[in-house]
């Protein structure tokens, strides 16, 4: 099992979505998208959900805005790692996401990411972590990826040198 | 249609729950509850929301606390009315409840009350006030209930005054 | 009774009551819509609060920001569903609304939306409900709005696939 | 025009209105008191409000919790000053009085204390400060109130010294 | 005394302080302005305070954004009323000036008006307010100023209508 | 790679930690517990963190109040999976937790439970069913923990309808 | 210079005081301490401030509650270095506090630590770090005082493992 | 030891940075700059921080956004004083960033600044402030900055005054 199931409550949450499918890209993990809503289409997200395991999936990304029911209603319905990014798409600043999706009662777990672009990117990291369990691959990937970081870290030390000596 | 649908997420609910029931009581108005979770029984909760109108209820409302999923759920599943009571059952303060419930995006609405036993107590009457549309002998009721607040009011005025003055 | 009273606190509002009446106009649900504030003509407010019913409204929808009292003082005027949407109108982004409007203390009942024009489009179709609690039409009018979401959600997920496809 | 007018929404807010109480009568002020409410009793509180000027009150001191919209009321109707204290009595700590209290719109003033006793014993001296505006006995009490909270602050240093010295 | 001192902490906040001066100038009412920092010139600021009485103020109106100790150090050094506008002047929306203003401890009130222009404007109402206690023309021009307000209302609702029936 | 690595930053978190231990023991799944914490034993927690894969750690589940930055720290020198629960150790209710282990930059992630004993028991789920992508029987053990959760919300169910019979 | 100035607003602060005054003991640091109010007693404040460095003040720690504008107004009169502990003393958690502390205007730093206790025995570790800049005795205490919580977090550890041996 | 150490998590945040150097460059004071991450870099952060008193400085400041670990992680490994100062680099306006370094846990200081640019300015006099404990020609610097201060809000003063009266 190493594909990703990604769910996303509206397609207006693309933007973020995409910074999750190129990190998934970039570890060359498979992963399937669903546009579909707790609300508006409660049968097709809880069928989704329900036969996530029979079709392969390692985890399970859930994207949604607002009161966003998403991630849990998901979780209510497989036994499949659901990860949560809250996206903010009210006035509140993504905080009524990020309750709506940490603050699961007991029992039914939610594993919730950063609100918007960081955790969109840091949930496809996160799932590859969790298929590396068992595919040493794509742990010695992950591995690169963040000695990568480190050098982007260093190159930017030196450009940031560069910036305050011409200051 | 003249019943009330009450669906309640937790046993623990019981203590707030019970202001709506007596409330209800008070007005004469039928009602059924239920215990089911949009995450431990999402089949149960789903069943249950589809059924109500056949069920004979004019609106439902839902009680839960913490990512408060619960009347968003039931609402996905019916188009009667879904009044929601957010409970305080976190460290914080049934904001997150508040929040999970009222921030519903466009097309599902659910109709929310204040945290706890205030919002219990109005989610009866305003079930009272939707019913009341066609059944003029309870929206008397509903105008002596006012009429016996203002009196309250009117004693607890004379109350103060005699401790004032005893101050 | 079958009407829906509109009152808003202020003409900056019509941004987003216009997405309430967009959507009773799609239910074809008859409205009327008045200007008219809480504290600054409170007298206006409190006269057509009172007459609400027998101007033949089935529901009452109030709009304000900042301190959003207008919701809480019509509602202190009639026993009729009062349903708020709370306006993000000052730097606080609308949360001063929606604790003014949701914390409504015990007796009187105020059912709130969400902020903004989710909330003002929910508004609408809770209102619907209301009615359709005797209106057999109107029901069949939401079931197919819920149909037509759902084929909208559908057709999102197509296009977002395709989306995906070309990334 | 000496007389304070002290409007109370509800019976269980006397022990934060007995702050207050108390040092008016530490300054000879004269007030008096109403339990009324802005949504249990509108025609009440409007009456009063209205009649407030013409019962000789220099300001008014209005005490609420939750949607604490009884300030914003009282003010539409009066042009007498009117002084807010907003009580702690939800779950929400006091932060949806103090937002429903303070953000009034333009137009329509309302100045509001400190949440709970701090408050009520400040709005009763800040009522005091307008009185003195043209009461210069009243004033020079004032001076004496500063010079003795000076002189208990000079005994609050000694006996702390005290209290460091034998830790 | 019918003057009103006015002291703003920093001068980037003069487009929200005029909004009170324009205020002021409708009612005719005089006033003086100083631009003085609680932290950056306190001795300016205090030594201004403890001779605003003696400059014939009435009350003062003090504007300050951030940690907006500006106020209550004014407040500190005069026994006149010190009404407080607090200012969005950081990423925190205001609620770091309102929390800073309104919390003061028992002993020493500040009256807080709504966070930037509403608050600017109805600073200059208070203020009017308290003045008029003891001014009668005054008084007669802020009851002109409701009416006024009622007239734009009802002019407001007009071109409301006439908007929605073009819709 | 079945064990679960448990770090907590304090010995007092130990009342919140046994929740997730209690679960990990109903799944029969083994764990190993360490106190070190971010700051005070930084060595510690990097060499604990860079050996927990070599260890035979499926997942670490990080447990901290206040300035949260355990997780953060040991998911800066492992790929594997960090699940974090926030506890309120301060006056802010686990809020400042919350947001130190959930806003993580992107590139690290944390997955973040809600605040407290039911974040420590979905930390234990949540490590479970991340085990259970290769491992049958531990899935079908939390397949059984869902039907134990539905019986029991079923017998809470009649549990209630009792109570209320004899309200 | 190497004593420490230690400013109170209120006596009531005393029970978080004494965690700085303990760890100043414990390092063998001399510290003055005054009970003085922003609000009550300015002229003393500005004083005791203005004296600060002619005393010997190598730093100046300042305590208060609510609208806690101590630290700031210290630090209007001095360019010692000012450490402020946010105390919880209102409905509001200390949040009012610590913002009143810590969103200072650029121009007069005030070095912010965590509300009550925690901040405050870490007031007394900083103004200790300040003066072991000149002081290689002290700095050694400070690497000691590390080294012991390295030592009591080892022994956490093992008093933990023996608690969940014993679960 | 008077150089300056700033450590910055991203080089995006050097346009809040720059505010802190123009400002020690403003009082001659050396200072050292590095882009490290408290997530990224673990390793090469410790470093610097282990020789962070080898180095010569004699103070450090922490910039970081989000989850803000840095300051904290910088702290655990050196007994220097440690300055934070949190940026709004996520939705949430900085708060995340100011509750991840101000309610660092007891043991182990950081001394928070405001948010943004005004923190980054307080930031860099703070640090001055240390070093002029032993310095008394910066000590003088200091001095002149705040005289300078003055000047200008008298010189904004005469600006307002002229802008009023032209208004």
């Amino acid at each position: 099992m190493s594909k990703i199931g990604i769910i996303m409550g509206s397609k207006s949450d693309l933007d973020i979505v995409s910074e999750t499918i190129k990190q998934l890209n970039a570890f060359d993990i498979e992963y399937e998208v669903i546009v579909a809503s707790a609300h508006r289409t409660p049968e097709v997200t809880a069928e989704w959900s329900r036969n996530a395991r029979a079709n392969g999936y390692a985890a399970i990304i859930a994207f949604a805005g607002a009161a966003a029911h998403l991630a849990g209603v998901v979780a209510a319905e497989t036994n499949l790692p659901v990860i949560a990014v809250p996206i903010s798409a009210t006035s509140l600043l993504g905080l009524d996401a990020l309750l709506s999706m940490v603050q699961m009662p007991g029992g039914i777990p939610v594993a919730v990411m950063a609100i918007g672009k960081a955790g969109a990117k840091n949930a496809a990291i996160f799932a590859a972590q969790i298929i590396a369990n068992n595919d040493d691959a794509l742990f010695a990937k992950l591995e690169t990826y963040r000695a990568d970081m480190r050098k982007k870290i260093a190159s930017d030390n030196e450009e940031v040198q560069r910036a305050i000596a011409s200051m």
